[in-house]
């Protein structure tokens, strides 16, 4: 029987359907928070994130997107960035973002939420920088989307094979 | 109260001595079941693992790192790698395999063992794919040390302030 933690690790799965229902500012927090713990090289802790709930503001956004639709649909929408002037070692430090970004993800479905981490408005880097007034200190790496689900989970996801990943044992 | 989940997420801190215990196979490849569910951009899961137990080979590597002792204390090491193959755009993968470093030790802690991400050991990335002999599509991004912990968790993690990782809140 898999714990609560392991569910998290092994049913997250990406929710793109979301219903109206607005997400209270404090679980919101509560999602960043669970990216704060994190690890990080030298715990330089480079993450950095935004909120948005503005129409407006994810209008905006989601023009930039294929997934446009996603965009609009989701209550919330937490922008991550790397912190410029925090960076000590680039390529760790991406890593150190992905490990912060999947804190958030498993708190989402911990609690009953359903995210995901939308890369692809990445081409639009520059312009959702400029739409978002961040200070040039940051540069923006993704958006996470979440809110209340509006999916059925019924599609089980699809993984390589452990014996796919695990490309030598030296024992 | 937190759930077993949230606790993995907060309390989950680097472990940098082990018991000489062993760890059972089948339970390093547990962990490495947990990384497989990671999210990946397209769902490429560029990730790839490999498993070192042999002391002749941890010690190959101890050598090449200013952290020769944890190397050589912990009973698994898992290095970790990115298939260039699967690569669709280095910087979004580079997270991924983040994420998928973070469920593994999420799910270490989870397993009352304990585990510490090294990422120095990079300074000598060309070396240990040579030690490893893994084929040229991999290239090395970190190991994960892990066993039984030898040490008091008494000490308090140090993080930022949620206030100074939310840059922006646009509502």
């Amino acid at each position: 029987m898999l714990s609560d933690c392991e569910k998290a690790i092994t049913y997250r799965k990406s929710i793109r359907h979301f219903k109206e229902q607005d997400v209270d500012i404090e679980v919101v927090y509560s999602v960043i928070e669970a990216a704060r713990w994190a690890p990080s090289g030298l715990n330089n802790q480079p993450w950095r994130f935004a909120i948005v709930k503005s129409r407006e503001v994810k209008e905006k956004i989601a023009n930039l997107s294929h997934y446009k639709r996603i965009f609009l649909e989701a209550p919330v929408l937490i922008p991550f960035f790397i912190d410029k002037n925090s960076i000590y070692d680039r390529e760790k430090d991406l890593m150190g973002v992905g490990a912060a970004v999947e804190n958030m993800l498993l708190k989402i479905h911990h609690l009953n939420l359903g995210g995901v981490w939308l890369g692809e408005i990445l081409k639009a880097k520059e312009e959702v920088e400029k739409i978002l007034e961040v200070s040039d200190n940051y540069e923006f790496l993704g958006i996470v989307a979440f809110g209340y689900p509006n999916e059925k989970d019924d599609k089980p996801r699809k993984r390589k094979d452990l014996t796919e990943l695990i490309i030598r044992e030296i024992l």
